[in-house]
């Protein structure tokens, strides 16, 4: 392991409480809808949902670290607004679902292009952010083919889901790279101002 | 004073005509209604609003100056982009009011958080953002229970006002303190191309 | 002509491209729609709709080298964040087209100031943009006149075309002007690699 287990509680927490608010956007908006109501609730979130965000935050900064060396400096703004454009961009998609899913799913991926461009660092980031955009719509597949959630009508041409959880979950999988690269550097004296 | 009274002008005038804008959306698009036409309206505004907006920008621009010293250097992108974000982020507010309000919120937050990140230098930003994040809707709750405007009641569960009014002062206050930064800075010898 | 052939072929591919891309998201949201189909559909867009967009930014690349001398350096960040930024506000104006015009055009008229603050180099880029923002949106209205298209009543208040159509042209105009200048800094060692 690369981080430490208390770095990987934090990236484990940021993931999950993004997870926990953007979930709840979708659930108010109508966006996805819980079937199964098994496991207690968090908020309006079925517990194995912020687990797993958080367990695929804390994966893919682990992830980030074996794919080369993070970029050294501890940049606050940039691990700050990654969060930021991640949650701002979910809670998004649950205001536009509605809407035709071409102009939205094009929307929502030049938006994760931005943040690509802005935060991430060639090769490794782009490898989380596929990771991510790949692993995340199967897993919500899966889900989906369960029935402990669906997606509502508007939202489900993607075997169930919606087709922008690719471009949303490639810009989680880079922000998630990022917090992974941040968080070494934090290491360094520079940051212990934090 | 810190700011001469033309660096006031220029930020009041600024913050009026900001006002103005994000204000006429709203009104066209029925966010807020004004209850008293006792004052003349200046385009779809009662004329005490852009007399306090341009009023709460020169104040913030001013307040900034007292609490540390300016960044030096002109940035007109820095200037002009954050006046063009926080209208843009108002303007977004008039065109999805009438979505569950979590995820408005939600996405007006992050959005001012990505202002903070991009153009706050720190704790005098900050603190410049949270005076306005706290005293912009106690005015406009004052205003709402005096019944010189309403807002609707898609946007009115902050005591009368909308929640996303929070964050939205908050970016306000961010590029306000920005603005007065600016001020200074054009003064010195660099900036006077402009 | 400053760009060799194959540089102008790849600005006509990115514009075509893009057009499609957005055209479709007019078209699937009903923000537009042709009345004219004698020629074949190329997607959801009339043959001639992708050829001028292509032209276009081909055209506003080259115009922009004669304009002045380009900024050196190859940034493909500038040159993929540019395209995804104008592409995402036209996927925008398909999701908001019907709401109230004022804070539509505010919303993308500061869109595209931000554009602006980030990729342009001064005058040289906001001739470029003004050239596109003034010709693109009188092409339209030719358009609309000869009935070969038509935009929805509520995006057509500009002589029968989208007022936003100002500020998404001018957005275009800035980023094909920053395309021109990447054109040439690719030539040169440092961007061999790509």
């Amino acid at each position: 392991m690369r981080l430490a287990l208390s770095e990987l509680a934090v990236l484990f927490a940021i993931g999950a409480a993004g997870g926990l608010v953007g979930d709840a956007g979708h659930i108010q908006a109508g966006t996805t809808e819980y079937l199964d109501d098994s496991l207690p609730f968090v908020w309006e979130s079925q517990l194995w949902f912020p687990l797993l965000v958080g367990l695929g935050t804390a994966s893919l900064g682990e992830i980030r670290l074996w794919l080369g060396p993070p970029r050294p400096g501890f940049d606050l703004r940039a691990g700050a607004g990654g969060i930021a454009a991640v949650i701002g961009i979910y809670a998004l998609t649950a205001l536009i679902y509605e809407k035709p899913e071409l102009p939205v799913t094009v929307l929502i991926a030049t938006l994760a292009g931005l943040v690509a461009v802005w935060l991430a660092d060639g090769r490794p980031a782009l490898i989380c952010g596929l990771l991510a955009a790949a692993l995340g719509p199967v897993v919500e597949i899966i889900v989906v083919e369960a029935e402990w959630a669906r997606y509502d009508d508007a939202a489900d041409s993607l075997l169930g889901v919606a087709p922008w959880l690719v471009p949303l979950y490639f810009a989680f999988g880079v922000v998630a790279a990022r917090l992974g690269e941040l968080a070494v550097a934090r290491r360094s004296a520079g940051a212990r101002q934090l």
